[in-house]
Formats: C-alpha cells, structure tokens, sequence
C-alpha cells in the first residue's frame, strides 16, 4: 500500500531513525554486500568466488579425516567383494574372533577406546542375557562400536566441514558432498553415490539487496535495515556467504502500516482478531521468531490478510541472562538475523514436483502453483534494526506480559506509528530469485549379510545456511565419525544381518528437499523394505541432558542403549546417559523414566516417518526446559554458528556430539543386526491409550455438543484395546518364536518392521495429502511441534467458532471414524493370519 | 419438463400406442407387481415372502452338497486342530505317499477322474521338470486337484444355489451365505466365517412401480411400459423376484422430449452434438444396452444435460440369428429388460464411506454426497416397450447403419415424436429407495504351512439380481467345487504352502460392494501379504472357448496350466484347452499364442488390483468374438438367468464350467503351492513396450503439437528399457537362488508379489483416487474395458478439442512423468538392494 505524499509532517521525523546506508551498532550496509559473489547463471556455482585453495582442500590433499589410531586405513579390505554368505540360520553366529575376511587379530575390548575409558562402560561388564531380540555376540559388536568413536574425531569433522559455507545448490556444499563420499569408500561402505535432484531452491538477488525501510510521508526512506552481519573473528575472509534472508519470500515492495502480532501464532492473531478487534488486512506485520515454524507465521499472517511480514528475534527469545553476545558468549547480538525457509510444504519436498522425485524427466508446476510457497514478503531482521521498527509504534498496548519481549520499547501493537511519526509507513523491498537448481545427496550402504533387503537409514543434512556450526555439523560430523567406526567393524569382517543406508541429504534448509525427493525416487523399495530411520541433523542444540523423539516402538530400545552409554555430563561422571537425561528431564506422565516426544517435523526423518510410516526418532542435546526460556539456541541459522561456538560454549570436550553419535550409531546398529527387530509394540498401545485419553479429555470440555451431534470417542478406545490386546498376544507369540527357523523370524519381523506402516492413510490428512500418518503429524499451528490424532484435533481445533456446528462436527465423528479404523487395522496386521 | 397442455392435438395418436395397463406381447402389468413382496422394515429380509420350506432347504436336511464318491467327508480330519510344522527347507518336499495326517493309501492316480479319463492328461504323464518354480511331487498335487474336481458337482451345486433369488440384502443371500459357510467347514477348511458391511443398496419402491410413460397434451398418460417380467416356467410361483430396475437411479418423474442417442457413447453424444448439432439439454434420452457399461451410459447423458435416460436391450445387441426367445432358445424375449446399478463409483465401494469398510462405527457421508450416484433418474425396458417408444420418433434420421438396431422402426434421433405425436412427452417414473442394508461375504481359509503370511485368493460373488443362473452362480458353483476339492486334498494332509482364501462377496451387483468394503477392511494386511487375486465370477458368458484377463505377470502359468486342462470344446477331444483356445482365439499381436486381455472392472477382482496392485487374473468360457455380434449373453440380468437356461443351452455337459473351474484352481494351487511364486517378470516387460508404443502411436497423430508443446515419450520409453533389464537380471537371479535358503526364497519372493503394488500410486488417477494401478485401469469411456496407461491415455482423449491447449499437453507431460516414474520406481524393486 503506498500512501507516501497524501500529507505533509517532515519535522522531527522518529527519534532515533538513522539517515540511508547508516545502521545502528555496526551491521554493515550494501558495501559489503558486494562480497557475496551469487554466480551469474543457474546458480551460485563455480565462478570468482569459490578460491582455488578452498577447492583443493574439499577433494583432496588434507581431507580432514581424522587419523586413524591403531589402524591404518589402507588395511581395510574393501568389502564390496567380501560379502560373506549368510551363515546358516541354525547355527550360532561366529565368535568375534572366527569372523572371514580379517586377518588380524581382534581387539574384542576395544583398546582404541583411550577417551573416555572409565566412562564407556555397561556393554563391557555386562552379562550376556539371551532373548529373543538379542543373541550371539551381539553385544560384544555393539560394545566394539561405541568404543570405535571418539570425541576427537567428531572435533575433527567439525573443525573440517565447517571452515567453508555449505549453502545447498553451492559448488562448496557439493566439494563437501565429494569429499564425504571420498571418505566414506575409504571408511569401507560397501558403496557411497552421490544423487542429484534438480529442486526449486531460492536465493537474494546479488544485485538488489534485500531490506525493510520507513518512509516518510514524501516518499523518502528515513531508515533502511542492515543487510548483512559482521562476520565472526577469522572469518573475515570468506566469501560466499548468504545475507541473512527467508527462503521462497515472494519478490515485493510492500508498503504500509505496521502491526506487531507477537509470535505470529494462530492464538495471536485470534487475540488482535476476536479480543482487540485489530485487523491486519492491509497491513505489514511484524513479529518475533519463535515458539512455532516460522513458515505457520507466515501463513497466519496471509490468512489475517496482511501484506508482507517481518520477522526478527527478541531478545526475550534468543539471550540467556547474564551471557554476553558473541564472541565473549552465545547470546545472540543485535546485528544478526535469523535465516530460514518460510514455506508451508506439508511434507511435499521440492515445491515444483509434489510427490515425485525432482528428476530430469520430472513435469514440474508452474512457480505461481509450487506448494507451499507463500504469496507476500517476508524478511528478517535483527532486533538493533526491529528496535528501531517497534520503538515508535502506536496503537493499542500489548494485551499482557506474554506479548512484551525484552527491547526497551512499549510492544504497542500499531497499526502504524505513533505521534509524529504517524504517517510514515514501512516498506519491504524483497527481491528473492527462486532457481531450480541441483542439489547432491551422498548415499552410502553397508549390504545386510542375511537379509539384504531390509534397510536402516541414519540420515542427516549437510547443506548450511553459513557455516553451519551446530545445524548441521555438529550431527554432520557425528554421522561421519558412526560412518568411521561402522567401517572399521567391517575392516574386521562383520557385516550387519541387515543393510544399512547411510545418507547426507541436501536442501534441508529449503524444506527438508535432499531427503524428500529420495525418499520419493524411492518410495516402492522403502514402503516394502524400510526397517526404520534414524535421523542426524544437528547433535546439540543446549548442553544440558538428552532430548529424544522417537516412535512409540523405539522408547525401549533407547531406555536400553542410553544405559549402556555413559553420561558426558558434569556430576554424572559414572554414571549412564539414561541416569543423567532421567534425573534431569523425567517424563511428565511417569516420573520413573526419562521424557520421549512425539515426532513433529523440521527435520530429514519428515518424508520417512509423516508420508511412509517407517519406525523413526531422533536424538539430540537439549537445553534445561525448565530453566532456559529461550527458543532454540540464540545463534541458531546466523553467521555465528561456527566451530568456536560450539567448541568454547556447548561442548569443549566434544563429549556431548559424542554421547549422542553413540545413541545414533548404537541404534542402528540394534536395528540393523538384532535377528528379531527390537521394537516395542505394547508401548504403542500404551501410547495409543494416553493420546486417545488426551484427545478425548480435549473433547469433552465441548460435552453439550457431543450429546448434541452424536459424537462418541466409544469405537476409539475400543480399537484402542483391541490393538492393546493384540499387541500382547503378538509379543507372547514373538517370545515363542523357533529362532532357528528363518521364514518364522522373517514372518515376525515383517509384521514389526511394516507396524508402523499401518498407521498410513494413501489419502492423507485433510488437505496435507503428503502427511499420512493418522496417529502423528506435525502440528497444523507448527511444524516443529508433533501432534497426536491431528486428524481429530484439527477438526475439534476452534470448533465453537465454525460457521456450520453440524457440518464441523460430522467432520469431528468422520475423523474419529478414520482414527479408529487405521487402529483397527493396524492391530490386525498383528494377528498371524487374517 | 412438463409441455402438455401447449397445444391441442388429440387426434390419431402415435399408432400402436397402447391404452394405459396394457402391454404388447404378453409382458405382466401391475397387478403382478404385488407379487413381489418387498418387506415394509429395513429390507426385504424375513416376512412372509420366505416360505419355510425354502428357509429349511438353505440352512439345513439336504444342504445341496454333491456326494463325495470314494471318501465320506465325515471322514476328513479338522485340519483347525492339525497344522504340520513346515518342513525343513533344505529337505526335499515329502513324496506324496508320505504325507502326514492320512492314513488312507493316496490315489496318486486320481482314480476319481471318473468323468473326464481320457482327458484329463498332462500332468500324468508330463515327466517332472526341476525348475526354481516347481520341485518336488508339486505337478501331483496339482493334478490330483484337478481330478477331484467333478462336472456332475457344478452341476449340483448350481441347482441348489438357483433355487430361490439371491438378491444382495435379502433373508435369501443371507441364507445362502450360511449354506456356504456350512459347506466349507464341512469341506475341511481351517475357518469359515461371515463377514457383514452395512452399505448403501437401493430397491424399487414396493408400493409404488416404476414405469415409463407417454403423456398426451393433456397429461393424460396414453402408454405405460410394463413392471415386471413373466416369470420362467416351473418359477411362476417363486416370490422375491425384484423387478427390472436401475440400482441408485434417484427417484423423480421427469417429462420431456425423447431424443434417441444409440448406446450413449461418448462418440454417441460427440456425434449428436458436434456433427448433427442436436442438444440433449433438457431431454429425455432413450439409449440401447450394450458396448459399454451402463453407469457410464447414464453420466454420459448427465453430461449431456438430460434429464432422464431410458435403456433397453436392441435385438440387435441381444439376439442371435437363428435363434428362438427363450424357453424355446437363449435369445432375449420382448418382455424383458436388463437390471443393473448406474453408479460411477470408481473403485470407491459403498458410496457412503469411500476408502473405508463401511462398518458400525464408520462415518457415513449423507447420500446427496455419496460417490458415483447419477443425478439423473434412469430406468430399463425390454425391447417391445421400447419399440413403442422408438417407433414415432422424429427429427434427424440416424446417422448411419452403426445407430440402427433390429427393431421394426427408423432409429431417428428426435427430438420429440413426429407428426401428429408431436405434442406427447416422454414421462419416467421413478421411486426408487436407497437403504443403508446388511450385507455378508463368506471367507474361508487354509492355513499356509510355510508362509501362513501370504494370501492368495479365490474370490466371487454370490448375489445375484434374481436366479443367478450364468451371473454369478455357474462361478460360484465352480468355486464351490474348487472348496472341496481342496477340502479334499487337506483331508489327505496335504497343506499349502501360503494360506489360500475363499471369498463369497456379496452386493457385487450394487457396485462390487461385498468385494470392497472387505479390501478396505483389511486393506494393511492386504498389501502386506496379497500374492495373487483370482476372480470368480461366471464361469461362462458362452461357450466357444476361454477368455482370459489378467496382468502379465500370469500369462506364462495361464499358458502353462491351459497345457495341462482337457479341452472341453467339441472337436478337441484328446487336446488341451490352450490348444482350443489359441486356435479359436489367437492373440492379434502373437498368433502363436491365444490371446489374453487386460483387465477393466466391472467384477470384484477390482480393489485388489486396481486399487492395491495385487497381482490378478479372471477366465470364463466367452462367445465367439469373430462372429456372435449380440453384445454380451442375451439373458443377462434378467429373469430367465436360471439353471435351465445354463443346462439347456449352454453348457448341457457342465464340461465349460469345469474347465473353468479347474483353471482358477490350479491357478490358485500354483500361487499357493509353488516355492517360488510362478510369476514371470519379463512379460510385464514386454507388455510395458507394447502399451507404450500403442500409447505413443496415438500420439504420434498430433506430432506437431507434440513439437509446438515439447511433448516426449523418450523417458517413458526408456524407463521401458530399464524396467526390461532389470527383470531380466530379475530373472537370471531367480534362477540361481539357493532354494535351500529361506530367507533367500523368500526375498525374491518378495520382490515377486511386491512388483504389482509398485505399480500403485497412493495419489490415484486425475479424478479416480481409488484406482491407483498407474498401467491399467477401467476404461473411464467404459468401465468394463482395460485402459493401459490411463493417466496418458485420458489427458490426450479428445485433446484436439480442450479449450486451453497449453494446459491440455501440460497434463499429458505431467502424465508421461508420472508413469515414467512409476515404471522406473518398480524397476528399481527388482533390484537386490537400492
């Protein structure tokens, strides 16, 4: 909306505005921008910007792979022609020292595990219990692993795959993808290919920079934000570095009117709506980064009618009290803002091919058709430059405390400025270009030895929006290093009785694309083959204790393996992981285990889990919930996530990325090499319960309606039992099962393996035809959060303000009857026969 | 639309118009109609029109079960209480004396064979060929099956189960689904069990007949078709006998111009439309039976803008020359019309829960929101009412010999009737109701010994619009025969290796609904476990020689097994029924090999392939194609379907129906018995070729749009190729497993089932979403015909005329994609590993 020249008021225009190309506390203006050299054809690519050093390092020379101790990695015999044939089924499995293929003899204590040798305990001095799920020398091999990995070589990684920027669709980030390759066929995969998607990806324009400005009421800006971050101390330097910017932001010059709309959540604007009777139909919002996906904000802000959004980070929500901003801590400074992709995919992948794989022979939408893409501005700020936005709003106050973050301003909410200033508009100036560009996933395997044909994925991303200390290399090198450790297993002889995936997805950042589209290319020998998927996007995101989310068929298996790890925590130094994450963050249903969420999105696990239903979780460090009220970590998607952020403030002795590698590596190794997969099916009915109670309790604070419309959660909680009373009669069968008979612990392993998979509807949820699983979706208000029955809450979500109670209703019984139905049907595939 | 009343003409009415009440040729008024005693509650089930005598005839005393000769089957053990323990994998399979659980000496030689003894060869004499798809004494088995199977039992069997009407939702089908259930437990099945859906059926109104009349301009109705049929000699006194109507056609009493539009055909009504420029708007259009499905005649007029549609069966589409109305011969009698539903459901089942099985806690869509109901009302007659209608007609005279059928009229178009008639209208009457009814499918099953996780099923339906005599009961007598045949194979011991289902469906004629609902009740464990899906519907629509649909997966043991079956045909007595059959119809691609077809729909084969992509088949004796024109078997649908019609003049010996019954038994045995699944890969290869090359063809004649719009099949082709290799190394690795190693057999196994599901794509065809099979589907001109690539083949029908060119050939790149990725994607399920 321009309205520039309608009056005149040119004194004393807001205090505090600066002139153009000025900005406030030193974030630099356009003359730096010029350093970001943005190729001039399909992409950032080659060209000027990538030195000829940087290269040599990323393919050859120093490749960064840590030294081998012991070892060296030129005695690896390359196993791709070593498969050894599959034992026979009756026999017990060799002894670790009988193992083919490898002529020295075996280091069965792990003496290379020097690190932390006091702590890597429990698999060591455990006795070997015989179970159906576990038997042989499995646990010595388990044991082997963890020992195999060290903090060092994490570091290491780290220290390697961070000295560059690895924006996804870069000529960097495919150098990385090479040299990971590179080091995986040295590590001794089986195979490691590199696998490309053409995606829709999207990038500032190099020659007309991004920024929000104010307007006076000539048409002249009085203000401009910063476009770029002053880089971090050494980093001087580097070259292609990406201002910060949201992803798939529509070009535009919206002008208009402010309106601060706190988080941008769906309770928000009902807030302004219903309670304030503020309208944001016209109008530019503004709003703070966190608690939801900053892609819902967006979409609220469409849906209230606004025009273009702004999005910055309060310091109520990216700073810790007492920590300074970095570099003397990790606070986040003024100057820097938050990147981040702001589409609302639902689960589609590349926005032009919705469901396929982005391939060359791929018919692609039209852009104006893409999924998800959102139709107004949006852009990021720090909060030096928000400050300057918010100062002079006017309007009405803040509703409550929760709408006041930590700026020295009034959090007035508009619309527009105050006093003087009252006819001076702000103007976003957007002008993204969105690009169809390659993307390189590196994809490595281990072939199973006995069932080939069953996979276990540990998949994380690569690409970085900067240099991507924590998000993603902190889980980056962690995965490098299980990958390491993996191979030297191999060296040995072992292989896993199933085949193991190893994958570096590309494009996470613009909508989890690496990991969609090959889950899509895919699909047939996932659906048929996929045992489970674990993810390995970043490994810490606080230093406090453990955060685990994970289907209801792996809580044992992680309760298992967190005890036979040690805890890298101060004050739990004999202690396990499971001991330290218990004592720190217990669950809130049962106090006598530690807490495990529900999967949401935001990460690779999305297509895997919400679109095929393959058993997944993930791990991570966390931090304290209870005390630490900011959003994520303060540096999270900024120029200052580095090497030195993590190694001065999250975890100087890498020993946290390590516990939590372990968790990943030793889940998959469980699920890779157990005869009988080691999931839980009785939590899943356990869950079942508590999601049904909750989703139930939800509904009946509207109990006069459901007299009313005949709703009945009845067929619910009774498929709910049937499933329970068949999980039971499925594990006293399982326990029973002749191990000895391959076609008997094959039958038992599909009907677990393919669980999972029967909680998938073809049809989707309501319009989200690429989220399909019926007992858990990311929620529909954020996608970071998980939901449980996000069919039936989605219909019972505002249901009192529908504008047909009968019709909002009969979809409320409808989603019920599809509920009951997947859980039906899901317990029948636990039955033997029919 | 009411015009009576314009103008005054009521002189001379169309000659030969009939008094109100009073019908040509001896077809029954009214007064017959209270005859049909529709129960006044939910259905007709119950009350007084289910004599006693009938009711103690189904459930108990002389049950119809064929006498067993040779063994009393109170003889056979329960097998409920004696499954064997697989065998060792690496043993031998047992030579057939060894089999356990029998103490008789086994008939090896089948000494039963009585009917057929020089004819039944093949498998005796055949020397045993050791291949990876047949070991052991498997051929005995399988010819002893054959053996047991006797034409005297079908033949028994179909007179017990015509005795009475077997409509869906009656007392009569329910009984009749006990009887069966009965007879299966009493053949030795391990269960038997019914299984019920309440779906949506639609019966006429008892109190109020549905006719068609002709108005005078007064209103006065001056002609009325009749309601019901003259009952079959020896069945004058049988009630429950619904009479001739449209199933789901709304009710209403539209009045209008008649306009005449051939069989309704989308080139029928392009013809009416395009070149003679004649609107159906408004009007009330007459169509003949045959060519296509009726449902797809009535949307076709939907969208053709009438406002009724009238259907009668032409002699031309319903006699054979030379031939007597039946009782005197098979051909159609004046008196009588075609039943059948109208709906367009699409593969969704009942069309008040789509995509679910429509149970007691499913939530029902309203019936204005159900799937596939016409809006249109829509009515049959027999050709003598027809003629009346026919025979006035004015306006254009058909376009050429193709509109004019055999009766003693002009076939001219209308609208409206000529000269003095002009000012009648045409006026339906229709009251049809639709009720939400119970329904019962039998499921029976066999316990696999070695894989009780892998289905193969034996399906078809037992609901029948009045007696049943060809459709369906001459299959379900066949199947009944195949049951105890089994029965008697397990009283010997004998067990399969995967577990074999017998269904009975049930409400098949009200949209294949039976069949349905019970995929979509068990749809997880169906996609898991389903091998292979045979059909059963009628065994004989004529008796010249076999038809055969199914996917090329089969065409090699549908070669196979033909090659061990005795011809049944005169004039091949000492051959084979692939000798017959390929020289009477010879494929027109291969004429060394008979022909075999793609499949379409119109029977309840249709969720399990294509909607879940489970591999099946269907074969029934057919006419002559080269030279009985009449448009499938005249009696279809009607009253005169009873077993006379079947013993008289079809099949006097019962030897076809054997034939055929023998062929889905030993299919079923072979899928169910075989250690590897008796699939062959390379022909889907080669089918994919040649669909693709038909569908390039088409292209081909818009080559320079195929230019202008940058349109290639090169991917799809080459995808072709790819799939081609890959199941030739398929195959070449399927000829060296282990068979000694379980788990080895079984993963190629499992590639072998899972290749047809990979051919599904969860988002359906455009506007189909349940049918997903991406190579074949229902024609959507046709739904009893097969389409091979659909998608492609509907994006470009009639391409040459859609508004908007460039989205038209953007649709059909998007549909070469998808069905590129498609072949691709199930390529790579061959594979070994990714």
């Amino acid at each position: 909306m321009d309205v520039a020249g309608q009056q005149e008021d040119c004194l004393l225009p807001l205090q505090g505005f600066l002139s153009p190309l000025q900005n406030p506390r030193g974030s630099q203006g356009p003359g730096v921008w010029g350093r970001f050299p943005l190729a001039s054809g399909r992409s950032w690519r080659a060209g000027a910007g990538l030195c000829a050093r940087s290269a040599a390092a990323e393919v050859g020379g120093d490749l960064g792979v840590p030294r081998v101790t012991g070892r060296a990695l030129s005695a690896l015999p390359r196993s791709r022609t070593s498969h050894r044939r599959p034992a026979s089924p009756a026999q017990p499995r060799r002894s670790h020292g009988q193992v083919q293929g490898s002529s020295a003899p075996v280091d069965v204590l792990g003496c290379s595990a020097g690190l932390f040798p006091g702590r890597i305990s429990g698999w060591l001095s455990k006795p070997l219990k015989e179970t159906a799920t576990s038997v042989g020398p499995h646990q010595n091999v388990r044991g082997e692993l963890l020992s195999e990995m060290k903090a060092e070589n994490i570091k290491s990684f780290l220290r390697s795959f961070t000295a560059l920027p690895h924006l996804a669709g870069t000529e960097q980030n495919l150098l990385l993808a090479k040299k990971i390759q590179t080091q995986w066929k040295e590590f001794g995969l089986d195979s490691a290919d590199l696998v490309h998607y053409d995606v829709l990806l999207s990038y500032p324009n190099m020659t007309n920079a991004n920024y929000i400005s104010v307007m006076d009421e000539h048409g002249i800006e009085i203000f401009k934000t910063s476009y770029l971050e002053p880089p971090p101390e050494g980093y001087e330097n580097v070259t292609n570095i990406v201002p910060p910017y949201n992803a798939f932001s529509p070009q535009g010059v919206p002008e208009g009117e402010l309106v601060y709309v706190n988080y941008a959540r769906t309770e928000d604007f009902f807030k302004l709506e219903r309670e304030m009777n503020i309208s944001c139909t016209g109008k530019i919002v503004i709003a703070r980064y966190g608690k939801i996906f900053r892609g819902n904000k967006v979409k609220n802000a469409m849906l209230a009618g606004a025009i273009g959004i702004i999005l910055y980070s309060d310091p109520a929500d990216y700073s810790a009290p007492g920590v300074q901003p970095y570099p003397k801590g990790w606070n986040l400074p003024g100057t820097t803002a938050q990147r981040g992709n702001v589409l609302n995919l639902n689960g589609a992948g590349d926005p032009l091919t919705p469901g396929y794989p982005a391939k060359e022979y791929t018919f692609r939408l039209d852009v104006e058709d893409g999924v998800g893409i959102p139709q107004i501005p949006v852009h990021p700020i720090g909060y030096n430059d928000a400050e300057v936005l918010l100062r002079y709003l006017g309007g009405a106050a803040p509703p409550d405390a929760s709408w006041k973050g930590s700026l020295d301003v009034d959090y007035n909410i508009g619309p527009g400025f105050t006093g003087h200033g009252s006819f001076r508009k702000v103007k976003m100036h957007v002008h993204n270009i969105n690009k169809i560009t390659r993307i390189y996933d590196v994809i490595g395997t281990i072939r199973g030895s006995v069932e080939p044909d069953r996979y276990v994925i540990l998949g994380g991303h690569r690409d970085a929006w900067v240099f991507g200390g924590i998000d993603p290399t902190s889980g980056a090198a962690g995965l490098q290093e299980v990958v390491q450790s993996f191979g030297k297993l191999m060296s040995r002889g072992w292989r896993p009785r199933r085949t193991i995936i190893f994958a570096s997805w590309d494009a996470e950042e613009f909508g989890l694309l690496g990991s969609t589209e090959w889950a899509e290319e895919n699909v047939k020998t996932l659906q048929e083959r996929g045992v489970a998927y674990i993810n390995a996007d970043s490994s810490i995101e606080g230093n406090y204790t453990l955060r685990v989310d994970c289907t209801p068929l792996l809580f044992q298996l992680v309760y298992k393996l967190t005890k036979e790890i040690s805890s890298p925590d101060d004050g739990f130094e004999s202690k396990s992981l499971y001991e330290s994450w218990l004592e720190k963050d217990p669950s809130p249903e049962n106090k006598t285990l530690p807490r495990i969420s529900k999967l949401g999105s935001g990460s690779d696990f999305e297509a895997y889990f919400q679109r095929l239903g393959i058993a997944s979780g993930r791990a991570r460090y966390t931090k304290n919930r209870k005390t630490d009220t900011y959003s994520s970590y303060p540096m999270y998607h900024t120029i200052y996530e580095t090497f030195e952020l993590v190694e001065k403030f999250y975890d100087p002795t890498f020993s946290k990325q390590l516990a939590v590698a372990q968790l990943r590596g030793a889940l998959v190794y469980e699920l890779a090499d157990s005869q009988i997969i080691p999931f839980n099916v009785q939590d899943y009915a356990k869950a079942l319960q508590n999601y049904a109670t909750s989703i139930y309790n939800l509904a009946k604070k509207h109990d006069q309606e459901l007299r009313d419309h005949g709703v009945s959660f009845d067929a619910l909680f009774s498929a709910v039992r049937n499933f329970s009373e068949a999980a039971s009669d499925f594990h006293r069968r399982l326990a029973g099962v002749d191990l000895n008979n391959p076609t008997a612990v094959r039958i038992v392993n599909d009907q677990l393996m393919l669980l999972e998979r029967a909680f998938i509807d073809p049809l989707g949820l309501p319009g989200r035809p690429f989220y399909r699983h019926i007992i858990f979706a990311p929620s529909s208000h954020n996608k970071y959060a998980g939901e449980s029955f996000p069919g039936i809450f989605d219909a019972m979500f505002d249901i009192e303000n529908k504008a047909d109670p009968r019709s909002a209703w009969a979809e409320v019984k409808k989603q019920i009857s599809i509920a009951t139905f997947t859980i039906q049907a899901a317990a029948g595939t636990l039955k033997e026969l029919l």
